[in-house]
Parts: C-alpha cells; structure tokens; sequence
C-alpha cells in the first residue's frame, strides 16, 4: 500500500465525491429542500464530518485554507455568476448596485465598527483591550455580504428579477470595497502611527482596485473573444479557452492587488457575446455544463468545508461580543438600505418597495469570504474571538435568515419571478421600445442609459464585431439566434417523439407524400405535391415561403438602428430564391 | 505585485495556455500538421522553450515530474483512450493484443536487456560497470510502447482498424507487464542476492496486477452507473460523475500497486453503456467533449514537457551504447511482431498480412512513459546513460519513425479505415450474424468469441442493466438509439436549414399544409390532408405509418436471443396506434 504517493489527489477526489454525494442525497429526499436551503445542509453536513474528526483525531480538524478558497473555490462561482448574469437588469440597475455595494459596505463597516469600539468600552465586558483599529478591521471583513451565500438562497426563493440584481449586483460588486478597507486596516494595524495621507491614499484605492479590476477583466475578455476566431478547425479545445482566459484575469487582477471577483465578471461579460457567436454549439454546451458543474461543486465544497472548519478549539467565547456583532450586523444594514434606498427611490419612477428593502436588507448572508478573511488576519492575541463571532454571523444568517427568508417571502407576497421566458414577439417590442428611448433621450439631449446602450451597440457593431467574431459578414441579432434556438428544439422534440416524418435511413414512400422539405429531395417532392395540390395553393405556398420565412433568417442587421431598412440585401435573397425554386420546378 | 501568492495555479494556467495556443497555431498553417505529426511539432516548441529557459537561467530547465505525469497528465488520455475504445475490434482481437502485449513486451525487455549486456562487455566502448541486471531494468523501461504516443500518430493515418486496434490495444495493456517488470529489476537491484522464488513471485505479480487492475477498474465502473441512475433530479452534476470515479479507480490501483491503466480502461469499458443510458443528452455531450479536450490538452503539454526536460545537462554522451539500444529496439520489436504474429496466424483465418505486421513493428513509438520511468530510477553512477539512451530513443521513434509511417502506410498501400460509419442495416446484418454464429458455437460446443459475448449480453440484460440502469423497462437496442442519434441529427440539419417547414412561434398556413406532423397538429392536419389527397393514397400511408416506423421504435428486445420473437407486444402497440389513428380523423 503506497497511500502517500497519491494522496493529495486522492483527498481531493473524495472530498469531491462526498459533496456531489450530499447533493444528490439532498435531492433523493424530495421535501428537504423545499424546506431547509442546501447551503444549511450542507454546513450540517460539515458540521458532522468535522465532529467526526475531531473526534477520531481528538484535535481540530483542519480548517479550510484560505488560499485554497480565494484561488480555487471562489473564481468557478464567481465565473458562472458573471456568465449568466442577467446583463439587461443588471445594467439598467447598475447606479443603485453601486450605491449599495461603495456606500452601503463603507456605511456597514464604520457603523459596525465604531458600535462594537463602544461596546468594547463597557468594564464589564473585559473587551478593553480591542482597539478602534481592530474593531474597524473586523467590521470590513463582517460588513460584506457574500456572493456564494446569497446565490445558494435566492436561487431558491424565485423573487422578482430586480430584487434579486440588486442584492445579488450588490454582493459581487462590494468585494472592490471590502478588499481596499480590509487591507488598508490591516496594514493601518501593523503601522506604528497613521498619516492623513494614507487615509487619502485609501479613498483613491478604491477606484484603482474597482476599475482595475473592471479593465483586467475587459482586456482578457476581449483577448478571449479574439481567440476563439481561430478555433474552426480544432473544436474541441474552445471551451478551455473561457475557463482559462477568465481564471487568468482573476489570477491577474489578485496579483496586483485588484479586486479579482470584479475582474472575472468584467472578463465574462465581456467576452460571453463574442465567444458564444465564435464556437460551435456542442462546445457552447460543454461551457455551459461545465461551469454550472464547477461552480456547484465548488458551492458544495465551501459550505462544506465551513461546517468542517467551524468545530475545533480556534474559538474564544464572549457573550456580549458575539452578540453584539450579530445584532448590529442585522441593524446597520437594515438602516443603510433604509436611507439608501430613500435617496434611489426620490431619482427613479420604478421605486424600491418598502417590502422590497426589507428583502434587501434580510437577504444580506454572510459566508465564505468573512470567514477566509478573518483567517487571514495577523496573529494577534483576540483573533480567535474575531473567528468566534464570524463563525456565529454566518450561521446565523445562513441558518435563521436562509431559512426564514422563503416563508417570508410568502408572507410578504413579494412579487415573484415570471415563470415563462419572455416570447420572441415581447422581445421585439422591448427591443423596438429601447430604440425608441434611444431616439428620444438623443433628440432631447439627455444622456440616460438607452442613449449609452445605443452609442455602446453602435461602438461594438462598427468595430469590435469585425475584430472579435470569426464571421463577420453574419452578424445574428439576438432575436434571430433566439428564433434558431426555439426551431432546433422543437426539431429535437420531433425527432424524440419520432414525428420528424421520415428517418434519414429509410427514404420510404411516406418521406416524399408527407414531409418532403429535405433539400435533396425537394425537386422530386414538388414535382409529387404538384400532383396533388392544385397549382394556385402551391404558389400561395411558395410566395409565404419567399416572404415569410427567408426574411426572418435575414433581418438581423435591420434592427440596427444604424443600417437602413432600405437595404436591399434581404429582398435581392428572396428574389434569388424564388428564382432558384422556379428553375427547380 | 504579489507573484508568490498566485505563482502555482498563475503557472499552470500559462503552460496550458501555451499549449493551447500552439496547438491553434499549427492549424492554423493547414499544410503542416498533413505532413509532420503534431507531436514532433509540440516537441519541437518544447525544444525551443527549454533552450530559452536555459539560454535565460543558464542552467538545466525543470524537467517533466514523474508525479505529475502519472498522477495528472497521464489519466485523461487513458480515460479517453478507454471511454472510446471501439469495443467491438478490441473484443474480437483481444487474444492476439494480449499476445503481443504480455509476451511481446516480455521478450522485448530480454532480448533488448541481454544483447547490451552483451555489447557492455565490449571492452573499447568503456561500459563494462554496467550490470546485467542494470541492462534489464533499461529493457524493462525502454520496451514499453506508449500509448500517447501511438495515439498521437496513429489517430492522423486512419489505417484500418484492426491494425490500429492491435498496435494501441498492445500499448495499453503492456502498461501491467512494464509495472511489474520494472519494479522488479528495480527491487534486484537494490536486494544483495535474489532467490528463486522471487523470480516465482515476479511471474505471479503479473496476474495479480493485470487482473487486479481490471477488477479494482470494473468495481468503480459499476458504482458510477449505478450512482447516476440517482441523478435524475440534478442533472448539472453527472458529468463529474465519470469523471471521478474512473480517477479513483486510477489513483487505488496505483495505491495498490495494480496497473492504474488497465484499471482506467476497465472503469471506462465498464461504465460507459449504463452511464450513457442514464445519463442526459447534454451532460452526454459534456462528458464527451471535456474528455476530448482533457485528453487532448494533457497530450499537448506531454509532448512539450518532453521537449523542454531534453535540453540540460543531465546526459551521459556514450555513442556505442545509445546506438545499439535505438538499433536493438528496432530490430527485437520486428523479430518479436514476426514470431508471435507467425503463431498468431495459424489459429486465425483473418491473417494479419506482412504489410499489416510491418506498421505493427514500425508503429512501436516510445514516449513519456519511458521518460517518466527512466527519471524515477534510484541514483546510481550510468543514469544519465540511461537518461541519454531513452531520451534518444524517444525522439527517434516520435520524429523518424511518426514522420516516414505516413509516407510508408501510403507507400505500401496499406488497408485504410472505411471513411463512412456502417449503415443501419449492416449493423443489423452484423447483429444478425453474430447471433447466428453463437448458436452455432452453441450446438457445436465450441465456447469461442460469440458464445462468450452472448453468455454476456445474457448476463448483462437479465441482472446488470436492472441493478444499473434508471428506467428497466426500457431498454434500447443499440441501433435504436443509433436510429434515434441519427433522427436527431437530421432534425437539427432540418432546423439549421431552415426546412422544418414551421417554426415553432409561426403556425402558418405552411404548417398545414406542408409537414403537419406535430402530435397537437395531426387532428387539423389530417383534415386538411384528406381534402387534398385521395383516401387510398392516405390508407397505404397510414399502413406503412402502422407497420415501419413505430416498430422501428420498438423493436429493442427482439435482438436478445433469450426473448422470443413471437412476444405479443409490438404487434398489439401498432394496433393500438391505428386505432388511436382512426378515431383522429
């Protein structure tokens, strides 16, 4: 037996298969998790495993590193979540996600942070010796909400499309702010005196680490797009590239100190129009699959490894501390979404409602990064209360407010998400609205969101298409692909409840009387339906046919508000078409 | 800038970044990989590097570690070289791969072993402090033909596939005897004197190893089908499914001392019907394709690191020596093919002709297996010898003999694979016929290959499919599914043309009167169809209806000899669908 040879992949396998496990035992027991989130059983799960060492061992069991988590755990979630982020409402939200994210994180860490020194100052406590500095360190790690946590309960609750950008934009977009606060404390704290200077110096960081970050990510994105143009000929290596491209930019961004959950979505916003047009379908499948796959596992695995890392003897219990932290974690947030909300609301039609806030400021969990960032912090002689009371913020908010939050939701009635996906003709309308808006923000000289939206498509019409797509002479609105999409489906639908009229192996007499729109077959089929059809319905036919369905695989570039519906382009098509059809008969 | 902290995963991204784009970057320029392999390419761009990194540092860049090759890079390709392995040449062929593989590499390590002891004892070529034994284990390492390497080149010939079948079969499974040998010399070597039981237990370990792989391979196997017939409720995890156990049953054997190839292989052999069965079409497709790429991205970096280790100083330079081992491989491997395939050919009325057995003795390519195992040699004064020998070695058989295999297979008018996959029908006629040849077998008494098969699919259907399969009671025939697969395909063609005839969101008059074989639609449409054609036309359609297509879809179990043909079903679903067609119109 050689266990030492193989271990470390070994451990990694199995610490895999047990998540993957877990979820599927989760899921053989239909009712659980209706009930209780997955995030909470599997922290319980955790929790056993890591009693079970503890146990066998009779020392703590290891706690999940922190390097581990920030380098291999965090970038797949982050990844899908900017992959198929909701890119309409999450841009036209985009000034309240910043506002919560920059001045709600700083509101919610000088609040916690200030109120916790004070409480510091009652005698009877015997918290004396934890300074201003300290207490502010730990409000930066505790004030941010996390992405992982938040994602694993409102995936599960369905409410409306806004709430859920809002806090979900919000928790992805405030790691800019917690990585620039989180350090600038720390370092304040290894700092013998502070200048004003260097709190300027903070201030600017932010823009350089949330920018940064934001251009890292573009500049891979892009460079990904790009690639991928010259994949044609060796498909089964294109999926690599998104994932590498776009751990590259996380890498890239952490080495210089910028925020990398930023760079990362920046990256796959950016580069996901392009790629998707570049690669073929199976390898487009393969990237959905498998960073669904990744980050579920990785999901798993953190909440996992938090159950594990919370048994053990790093804690240091005060009473007062820890609860204080969570109270004050619940009230700071709850006033800031108040009074932010307020100064939203007083700019925008479509108001936050009061329910809507209290969502917002419910929804706030806490997870995985506090937890990995308070295992960061320097060795100082109170960390283990620090990790006491973090350990305690998030279960409790994954424990009570995850699994409050949905009958909550309930009770409240806060509007829901659709259930059905918008139909191609709704998405013409809002398409044709946006242009619209465009048109009139233009004539009256306001600068709003659909006039950037515009000027931005006119941008990556004119030139960032010809750099980054493989076909250029096709640009396919996304109506068209949508069309596509819908029609392979159905074709697929087909062929499964084998409707499809005729197999490809068995040319019988049924293929040329019933179905007969195979290419290869059309001359004689039409010669067989000019037998029985009389002559006036087959050009009815041949005339929809011209009009109707060549078009609508043809209009793309019309919706362009920039090229001119005269072109003619599509109805020269059509005319060739016919031509070719009559030749045929 | 932070580099330590992201250095491990920032390096790993890069190199397979870099192999990545290499490997774009020889397709791109279309005529180069028709004439040099790509492996020769990627080892070249591995040459270049090294230089590079030694021009740079100016001492030996790091060379391939053997961990690393066997535990990370050496999976995948095996994993896809074992998950697609056309099962049916290899069954057929299982006894002459086994021949070639177990006695073939046997003699090779002997023959090649004794004759450079033979040529140490020459007293000008100063080799005389090279042992027997020493000889030995350099057979043992250097015999081995690799399976990277044979892929690499055998996949871009496209000879028929019994020869390729045999050349690769024999690479693979040559991996137990190589494990055994090699670690036997290796222990001689260290031991002070060797008994002749330990010879006797040398030739046991064979079987042990072997068939330890084999059983520890089909153990996973089973487990991960039957894991995913749990998976019906989250789909998103099943493709890590294959995954993970076929790297368990690699990393166990290896634990055991068991073959982790052979181990693999059996594990994907095993899985792959039942896990194919139970798994979605989409996750199918990942599962697929992330192979493909895994494989493909592992060779690529394989091939490089061989590159990059061969510039350095850790070559011993001795002419007479590295000559007689590249001359003595050549010339053992030929006397060995023409041997056994001498024996071979008397048992078989399918010969494997000259020709064939000269690319079988040509095509014995050596790679990073031998260049793995030669660095894991204890130290002793000739490694670097050794190291010089196999690095020859290696390169000659990659570059001389993968670049003139193409020019030769031509040149020889060797047989070349079909370029099209058999039809329905032959696959039929090939299903027929190996029923008819069991049952021959049978009353002839003669237990050969079909009986064997047929006693198999017996065992396989009666109780392996209902412990592994999700939905027993359906199971398909092979060609169904392959008649469903092609149906698809045709489909989505149908749909990417444009010629469905409707789009789903367009119930157009065509609709009506064109396809009108959506199951919502068949009430309207019949109507509309009797009014255009006459009522005998459509009586012989709906026969045909009745009579081809959905028996087609049913007729699975009448391929397994044990259900009687007679059984009442089919004939009682068509009636049932033509009565259900009556009431319709």
């Amino acid at each position: 037996l050689d266990y030492q040879h193989v271990q470390v992949p070994f451990e990694i396998t199995l610490w895999i298969m047990l998540a993957s496990l877990a979820k599927i035992g989760f899921h053989l027991y239909n009712k659980l998790p209706s009930v209780v989130p997955e995030s909470c059983l599997l922290i319980f799960v955790g929790l056993i495993m890591g009693g079970i060492i503890y146990g066998l061992n009779d020392r703590s069991p290891p706690v999940m590193d922190s390097d581990i988590f920030f380098l291999y755990l965090l970038p797949p979630i982050v990844l899908d979540a900017g992959y198929f982020m909701p890119s309409r409402p999450f841009f036209e939200n985009i000034g309240t996600i910043l506002l919560y994210a920059v001045v709600g994180t700083i509101w919610n860490v000088f609040g916690i942070g200030f109120s916790l020194y004070g409480i510091c100052q009652v005698k009877a406590f015997r918290l004396q010796d934890v300074s201003l500095l300290h207490n502010l360190l730990f409000g930066s790690l505790i004030a941010a909400v996390d992405p992982v946590a938040v994602l694993a309960v409102f995936e599960e609750i369905h409410v409306n499309e806004k709430l859920h950008i809002l806090v979900f934009g919000e928790s992805l977009l405030n790691d800019a702010v917690t990585v620039v606060l989180y350090k600038l404390f720390r370092s304040f704290c290894e700092m013998p005196t502070i200048k004003s200077m260097d709190v300027f110096a903070g201030v600017g960081k932010f823009f350089v680490v949330g920018l940064g970050g934001v251009l890292v990510g573009l500049s891979f994105g892009f460079t990904a797009a790009f690639t991928t143009r010259f994949t044609k000929d060796i498909r089964v290596i294109e999926p690599l590239f998104v994932f590498l491209y776009s751990y590259l930019s996380y890498l890239t961004a952490e080495m210089f100190h910028l925020s990398g959950i930023v760079a990362i979505i920046s990256c796959a916003m950016g580069m996901k129009r392009y790629v998707e047009a570049n690669i073929s379908l199976k390898s487009h499948t393969t990237v959905k699959y498998f960073m669904k796959m990744w980050s579920s596992v990785s999901d798993t695995l953190i909440f996992i490894f938090l159950g594990v890392s919370t048994i053990g003897e790093n804690h240091e219990w005060n009473w007062p501390y820890i609860c204080f932290t969570v109270i004050f974690c619940l009230i700071w947030r709850a006033l800031g979404v108040l009074v932010l909300t307020f100064f939203v609301n007083r700019f925008h039609v479509n108001t936050i409602t009061s329910k809507d806030q209290f969502i917002i400021a419910y929804g706030g969990l806490r997870g995985a990064i506090c937890f990995s960032l308070v295992f960061l912090l320097p060795d100082f002689h109170r960390k283990k209360l620090f990790i006491a009371a973090t350990t305690v913020v998030i279960l409790f908010t994954v424990f009570v407010q995850g699994m409050t939050i949905r009958p909550l939701v309930d009770l409240l009635a806060v509007k829901r998400k659709r259930e059905s996906a918008p139909t191609v003709g709704e998405q013409i309308h809002i398409r044709f609205l946006d242009h619209l808006l465009a048109g009139i923000e233009d004539i009256s000289g306001h600068w709003g969101q659909y006039y950037w939206k515009d000027k931005l498509e006119y941008f990556n019409s004119k030139y960032l298409q010809k750099i980054l797509l493989r076909e250029y002479d096709q640009p396919k609105s996304s109506i068209v692909l949508l069309y596509e999409k819908l029609e392979r489906k159905h074709a697929i639908e087909l062929a499964q409840a084998g409707q499809l009229g005729h197999g490809p192996a068995h040319p019988s007499f049924l293929c040329s009387a019933f179905l007969c729109s195979n290419s290869d077959r059309t001359v004689r089929t039409d010669q067989k339906l000019e037998d029985t059809l009389n002559p006036d319905v087959l050009d009815n036919m041949q005339e929809i046919l011209a009009r109707n369905l060549y078009r609508i695989r043809r209009t793309g570039p019309a919706y362009n508000r920039h090229t001119l519906p005269g072109d003619s382009e599509p109805t020269e098509q059509a005319k060739e078409i016919l031509i070719l059809r009559h030749k045929n008969l």
